[in-house]
């Protein structure tokens, strides 16, 4: 047989993909991958059965006309600037084979979303990471002084994700000023990874693109905003100018996302910002974070509430997500699997709660009855 | 501004994409980009209509099980070495990521399908392409000793297509085992696009895999099956034992295909095989495929009748593609659309019969009124 690729040897199971795995094989309750418990609000799903059978040829690669409009209108930004991908995974995948290749360098933060250093693998560049700090009392923050120091000249990119998964960060106003007062200085691009930005518990994150529109490229995520993660919706709002060269791109990935589809969510993007559909998540989800928040809290962990998304960390001498499946019957993701270039914080878990109550209470049942 | 890459430079609107917005531009019939005219069967809409709602969030890379299991089933193989892909463009994106990389060449015919090029660029790997010969009376054929001479020690993979876009060939059994002869004696992967598989106009076409099941990635379409080409499901059948390598790639490009999508698909493949609806399809594209033909013939243009595809080529002196569109208000698509390496048969036009009867009628007339 013809030898294989090191880079295909390297390409693993995610470990989403593992711990829903073995969520499947231990029946266990799985509060690890990020998909929610809940269907999509039925305004979505109407306007799919409508759209199958009427919209079920080819768009044009940069996305059906109506679908850039409308995530245009919702950003704030020229419908003509805006590429459709299937969903965030290949938006982030499609800006990293545009902006850097061989010798050159992307900065990223640690702990890192699981697609983002394969990714720049697979385009030919280095991923430099930072860590993010990690105070057992004060919780996570950005080492901005770390950041710079880890600028090179061969730094090409920036690419941050605020809020921030699996931390729950919201960076600052103040921060990201810094950020871009950063790659101003070294001519970096940025890319900013913002597919949570209607899940936040606090005031709305600052996005990137509002500091610095001619740098900045937006990744969202129809699946995270309408609870549709299987749907392969998302989008990449770019830099005035830019389209034609990211959708030359996209082209060669998926050539378009799925039609039908795109025209749903094109239609229910300016219905859920109008009925307040994602101040009703936010609330929802707020009520579950602190349905898991306190019950882990007493069974003694240190939870870190996050500021955003619909995760949270935690610490808790004992428990490791490998046991945890297996003894308790509880799926989490470990800290480690988003770690490669430094160490996780030791005992550091992601815990979802995407999930109905009812799962979450049975997982703090669960975990209430295991020995450590 | 940073710099941008000269891969992302190159990135350029597919000929398809840019037929499709001047035919739209003048009004003009579009003959050109591959999507059916017809509906998809009702059999799939229901299906999807019924898994929205239902199948809404992440498959696993590999696909959704059921889908796996039913393309396995269609194509006689494992549902375990089955990866499903969102549409063949991925697939083929998927395979050049696993199989070739810098230094490597992948050979492959010219007239060449567009993103088999751009593909391998994005994969690093060098295109080498061998071109087919067109006999102006005799048509298209295959030629076995330019491919063997193509050969280097740096060759990695062969990409085939049959049924073949544009020429609709369908290479015959002895010709494939030269291939596989080939393949084996130089130890290459074989790609092998099929997603034509079922629409042919004699004898079944021999599928590659059949013959050198060891190192052959079978690429299939349920948009090119099922006329819902914006759908985007597609399938890699891998040899044995390389789906995981494969799936590991391929998460880190769109993650999984549509979900609802796949479970219609899923539901659908075993209706469209025992319902005939294959064979269906097959009879009424030979009839449309005999409308066009003799009408272009009847023009004053050389026909090269397909085996298989819905694509027929043809010469006529005096007709251009540009000029086709803007003054006879027809899209087609020009032949040298296909070439990039060789030159392209002068006057050499591709053009759809997957349009309505209608359609080729009125382009017919409008043909007919052209100067030349
Ligand atoms: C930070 C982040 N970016 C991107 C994605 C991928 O989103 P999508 O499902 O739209 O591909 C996820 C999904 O979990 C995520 O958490
Ligand atoms: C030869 C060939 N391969 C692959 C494709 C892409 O198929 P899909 O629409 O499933 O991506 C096409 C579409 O025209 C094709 O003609």
């Amino acid at each position: 047989m013809p030898q294989l690729l090191s880079r295909a040897l390297a390409s693993q199971e995610s470990v989403f993909a593992r711990m829903s795995r073995l969520a499947a094989q231990y029946g266990a309750v799985n509060l690890g991958q990020g998909f929610p418990a809940d269907a999509p609000p039925d305004f979505l799903l109407d306007a799919a059965r409508r759209a199958v059978g009427t919209v079920d040829q080819y768009s044009a690669p940069a996305g059906l006309p109506a679908l850039r409009d409308a995530v245009g209108a919702d950003l704030g930004v020229d419908g003509a600037d805006v590429v459709i991908t299937c969903g965030a995974t290949e938006a982030l995948n499609v800006l990293a084979l545009s902006l850097y290749g061989p010798g050159d360098e992307v900065l990223m933060l640690e702990p890192v979303f699981d697609v983002y250093l394969p990714q720049a693998r697979l385009a030919g560049a280095d991923a430099v990471t930072v860590p993010m700090t990690l105070d057992p009392v004060g919780g996570w923050s950005l080492d901005l002084a770390a950041l710079r120091a880890a600028v090179t000249p061969r730094t090409r990119a920036l690419l941050l994700n605020s809020p921030f998964n699996p931390t729950g960060t919201v960076f600052s106003a103040a921060e990201l000023g810094e950020v871009v007062a950063l790659a101003r200085a070294h001519d970096l691009w940025i890319v900013s990874d913002e597919v949570y930005d209607e899940l936040y518990f606090g005031e709305r994150p600052v996005s990137l693109r509002s500091l610095a529109p001619e740098r900045t490229f937006t990744v969202g995520s129809a699946g995270k905003r309408l609870e549709a993660t299987g749907w392969r919706v998302g989008w990449i709002a770019c830099p005035p100018g830019l389209s034609g060269m990211v959708a030359g791109i996209r082209q060669q990935g998926s050539f378009c996302s799925p039609a039908p589809l795109q025209a749903a969510v094109a239609l229910s993007l300016p219905v859920a910002r109008d009925s307040g559909f994602y101040a009703g998540l936010r609330e929802e989800y707020a009520g579950r974070m602190a349905l898991l928040a306190g019950g882990l809290r007493d069974l003694g962990a240190t939870v870190y509430e996050p500021r955003g998304t619909y995760f949270l960390t935690a610490l808790r001498p004992g428990w490791s997500a490998e046991s945890l499946v297996e003894r308790a019957g509880v799926a989490v993701i470990p800290g480690e699997a988003f770690y490669a270039q430094h160490a996780a914080p030791p005992g550091l878990l992601r815990v979802a709660f995407c999930k109905s109550r009812d799962d979450i209470g049975r997982a703090l049942e669960r975990l209430t009855a295991v020995p450590t």
